[in-house]
């Protein structure tokens, strides 16, 4: 396993020996790159003399001499013949030179001037047969494996076996993804159907499994369990579809749709999860070509901003921003066309660290920021004298005391409050490392407040929270709080408050969870999840509590409505996430593998076979993956906020009950034992 | 059980004694119903004068005096206010005297003038207030049941349980309607999703089924099954959605919701059949207020229209076309958007009498009929002497007989041939029959065909075809002859032939499934199907190899692209269907009891507990359902013809095999033990 950080991104120079070192920062550097100013097919004669950036996928090399090639480059639109001659630069910086060392089929950039071709070489079979684009500027975005076939040799197709378990570079053949295109056009949206019946995944929540019959064609499928004719063939299942994560991402690994969309039906298996349904329904987008973190893009005004320390953790510091403009553009829109309400054209952004911190939640309520009047908008800290531990606080004025007493008896863990130079005093060891005396003003934390002044407190960690998710008790009472006063002052908090959270910890550890491996660690989302181009090097150091991920959600009044990330798209890279960080040693888990850290879900640490069963996405990172981000859209929730509904049961028309029955068709139910026989199935 | 064919449409007039024989005239006339010129909502002070037809739900009566009272009418769209006052017309025939038999939330249609409203009693609540309906015609569409609780009463809402049980009449409660019509909005087209987790169905082909995990919520589900502490509960299933039949009309029956629209996904678990896939797509609609049969839409020009005998059955005769106008806008829309042609404006239409009789086949292929230089286009008949059988036979001038030897090699069941006047000879007996003795001219035959040409025939019982679905013997003959005539002749036949074909038999009778109950009758769609007007007194009569049923398929160069019905929503017609016709006697079935009859699936016989399954949908109908069809276009069929691919795997991003393994994702497999048991279940 190569651990210098080098490849991980699918960068590697594989030409050139001794090349490593170097190769890494033009890696970094690569990942820095600019988004394409054109796609292939708008390129055309008019054009000539412009200078234009194209990305997609690279042919095989034509020479025309020793001083200059021919090649093409592809993406979803279509094609266009590229010319590149030796420069006068060196080696290392000629275009020439690396392109002649970059494997067929991998996912390249490339700068160049437009160019007209000469009469005779014009090839009207392609619409940009006119021109050619002189290359002055290439840059390899992940390089490509040797391929099981080359979907581009129509005339050769692959055999139909090797072209359906491939399906991912079979999509690459535009016959193939020139009809899915055109269902989308079709069904009037950019949209593609990926499976719901599916493969079980360690990669989320619990999912329901569809046992299939069995039968011949059944004894064809691949199987983990051996099977004889002997003994009655074991019980073989699908799984329903917990979000189309996977199958999204080969679909744009493919290259063959660069920009896919879809209503999906998800479902998930989860008792004890308020207002949850068995079935829902998210908007489900990802894009090839996203940009990698951090972000060129300077972020747009702030809302609630808070100056000092946190300035700039209020800024979009990781890649996809394309999936951000797309979806506050979707949001806009919603909000203009079902509320006729105009929302302002950011969405605001904090990280992680700051929403823990300022607001004790991985899913701020910041309606009350424009409006309480007196009391604490945020959590304030002051670090304690062993510099482990911190105080988070909150401060009520005087005239707010009546709300004490209810916020008093909230008893979160841990909780105390205190009245400057008043009769209630903090826990005795917390009032001496404050040095409460008796006089704030005097103390050395800081902090000036007038007599009388209500302290709501609570010691934590430092580092704690970071790693929390979910919210803490001085989340909840900073909650309870806005309540208080909105009641009292009668407040009209603003209506919708958005926000995105960034810059989650890529991976948790969770030593309460009995059936997991004792510290070890587990992806705060799923594994697929792309670090912070600056924490490549902790990752690296086996430093993972300080890995930040390129991961955004989105929030809408304490409520998170949708999330996302940046991809791994580099086969090195998501190797090593898989087998250094959330490999499984020899500890065999007990159970259901899967659990919930408050809002965040985890995947915990991986099998062997766990790592197998992600093959395919593997795979489909070698042969030419272009670098990906999406987001994924609760609908119902959306949909409730909207309509102003209690429950997401109000915005469904045939909903669930809370404990998963349906009582308008009186699911589930009992079947005959000879029903059960089909499956290789019975009662116990 | 009444057996008067009174009430089945839900019209019976249950305030009059005595009147049943005239009800029935009523009912039947009623159902003749003129659509609706205007939905509620539209109706404005600038209409005052005018003459307008409006349907939706009565409200309870208001009476004014003993000669008037005021009513409000509801529809999806909004409410007005109806005056009705005592004409001088017989009892019988006045408006107020009907009106107040019909009991509240029947679903009724209204003739009447629009008139302002005096100042003093205008309502600006609603957008209707200032006008109401003075009636003169009234037509009662489907009395209601009482409700178990009246949805509009919104300051006294029924508990929750009991609102979740009928969710049906839930949805007609102008608030929740308006959250499930926004959703829809925002999704940007009339769309409702419907449940996939639904419950074991006996209506249709075989499906997958989801186990339910065991837990305490699962104690609380209505089951089938009785369960005690002592031992383990019973394994609990729900089943993926197969189509969203049940749905879609509780959803139109609701009222809430008039006209739905979905992409469904659907899951059917069959094996053996050519070119179809576990999971697909179909485009799935349903409407309130659709017209029965006979329709009063004079038929459009016709293509490759047949005289003499098949005129009429070359007319849409049933009821429906509402839903046949919205299906041909949207098939001409997308062939224009997606292959940029130009469909004619009707589609054209069929009887399935005249499909199977003149082109062997319930999804003719009409291509060669519009090019065929000499051969026949479709197949004649010849009635034999015994009145019983009659030849079906197809003609090949003799400059086409070398494609004879081709033909005669297909061997399909029953067929022989015949050169007039050459050597070969039919079989002794059917020669006899037809008096084929050397010169087919001087036959009682009545053909006139000229020395040398080539007859094909094939003897059948006189109404077999009929009730026998997909390709007779002589349908595949003049399927292989176009085939060879395009080669022979290099014909360009039309790229897009369309047909409805309508009318097809209610009932169907297998006597080849062994698990079947020998001979006794299965629903030849689904049991929902409403019966064609005029063959009601055959229903009544028991004759139902005669019932001709309100449905329709939409067919494309001889594949069924689509198929729908106008339903039956009287509760009492649909249950002396299920009791009188479907249900299943002490014959107990074995094995699983659905099977497919060629291209028709059908339902069995069904059973007490089966009946039983459809208590939610007979009471539905029992509480004001208004009259309604629907249809599903199979999205996947319709993309691969449009895409011009061989299957339907090339129009879906990642298809199963035809033994419904995923290749890529290599579902399904085998889990552990420990899993099977959270369900109640081990392996055999």
């Amino acid at each position: 396993m190569d651990l210098s950080g080098i490849g991980w991104l699918g960068c590697e120079d594989k030409g050139r020996p001794g090349g490593h070192r170097f190769a890494s920062s033009v890696a970094l550097d690569g990942q820095h790159f600019a988004y394409r100013t054109r796609v292939c097919q708008e390129v055309k004669a008019e054009d000539a003399g412009q200078t234009v950036r194209l990305a997609g996928w690279l042919s095989a090399e034509r020479k025309i001499s020793k001083k200059a090639s021919f090649y093409s480059l592809r993406d979803a639109s279509g094609i266009i013949q590229l010319i590149v001659r030796r420069s006068g630069e060196s080696d290392l910086e000629d275009p020439l030179t690396k392109m002649s060392r970059t494997p067929e089929e991998s996912v390249v950039s490339v700068l160049g001037r437009v160019k007209l071709r000469p009469q005779s070489s014009k090839n009207a079979n392609v619409s940009t047969g006119d021109v050619e684009l002189e290359v002055e500027g290439f840059e390899l975005l992940n390089a490509a494996d040797e391929l099981p076939f080359y979907p581009h040799d129509e005339h050769n197709l692959a055999n139909e076996d090797l072209r359906a378990k491939y399906r991912y570079l079979d999509l690459r053949r535009p016959a193939l993804a020139n009809n899915i295109k055109m269902r989308s056009r079709v069904a009037h949206f950019v949209e593609v159907e990926t499976p719901m019946l599916l493969q079980t995944s360690p990669e989320g929540a619990r999912e329901y499994l569809v046992p299939a019959r069995l039968s011949s064609a059944m004894t064809n499928a691949p199987s983990s369990t051996p099977s004889s004719s002997a003994i009655p063939a074991a019980p073989q299942f699908y799984a329903l579809s917990q979000s189309p994560q996977q199958p999204k991402q080969l679909l744009v690994c493919s290259g063959g749709i660069e920009k896919y969309f879809q209503f999906a039906r998800c479902f998930r298996d989860e008792d004890g999860r308020k207002d949850r349904q068995p079935e829902f329904t998210q908007v489900d987008l990802e894009m090839a070509f996203v940009s990698w973190s951090p972000s060129a893009i300077p972020n747009g005004e702030q809302h609630h901003s808070i100056p000092g320390e946190y300035a700039d953790e209020q800024r979009w510091r990781i890649g996809g921003t394309e999936i951000r403009n797309v979806i506050e553009n979707v949001i806009c829109e919603v909000w203009q066309t079902a509320l006729g309400a105009e929302l302002p054209p950011n969405l605001g952004v904090m990280t992680y660290r700051m929403a823990m911190e300022k607001y004790g939640s991985d899913k701020p309520d910041l309606r009350m920021n424009s409006a309480l009047p007196r009391s604490s908008t945020h959590i304030g800290q002051i670090t304690l004298s062993d510099s482990k531990r911190v105080i988070d606080y909150l401060v009520v004025p005087r005239e707010d005391q009546e709300m004490l007493k209810e916020l008093m008896a909230l008893r979160e863990a841990g909780v105390q409050s205190y009245v400057v130079d008043g009769k209630m005093a903090w826990e005795e060891g917390l009032a001496r490392e404050l040095d409460l005396s008796g006089n704030v003003q005097a103390t050395r934390s800081g902090l000036e407040l007038p007599e009388g002044t209500l302290l709501i407190g609570c010691a934590r960690d430092k580092y704690l929270t970071v790693r929390q998710g979910g919210s803490t008790s001085m989340g909840k009472i900073r909650l309870r709080l806005s309540e208080l006063a909105e009641q009292k002052y009668g407040l009209a908090y603003p209506k919708y408050c958005f926000t995105w959270i960034t810059e989650f910890p890529l991976f948790s550890k969770d030593e309460d969870k009995e059936f997991m491996a004792h510290g070890r660690w587990s992806s705060t989302h799923h594994p697929f999840t792309a670090p912070m181009l600056e924490d490549l090097p902790l990752l690296e150091q086996g430093r993972y509590e300080k890995v930040r991920g390129q991961h955004y959600d989105l929030v809408l009044n304490g409520m998170e409505i949708g999330g996302g990330s940046v991809r791994v798209h580099s086969a090195k890279l998501q190797e090593k996430i898989f087998r250094d960080v959330l490999q499984v040693g020899s500890v065999e888990l007990v159970g259901p593998n899967f659990c919930y850290t408050n809002s965040l879900f985890t995947t915990t640490q991986l099998t062997e076979t766990e790592i197998k069963s992600f093959d395919h996405l593997l795979k489909a990172l070698k042969y030419g993956a272009p670098p990906h981000g999406g987001i994924a859209l609760g609908f119902d929730r959306l949909m409730s906020i909207i309509c102003d509904t209690k429950s997401i049961r109000d915005v469904i028309a045939f909903p669930k009950t809370a404990g998963g029955t349906d009582p308008v068709f009186r699911s589930p139910s009992g079947i005959p034992d000879e029903t059960l026989r089909l499956y290789g199935l019975r009662s116990m």
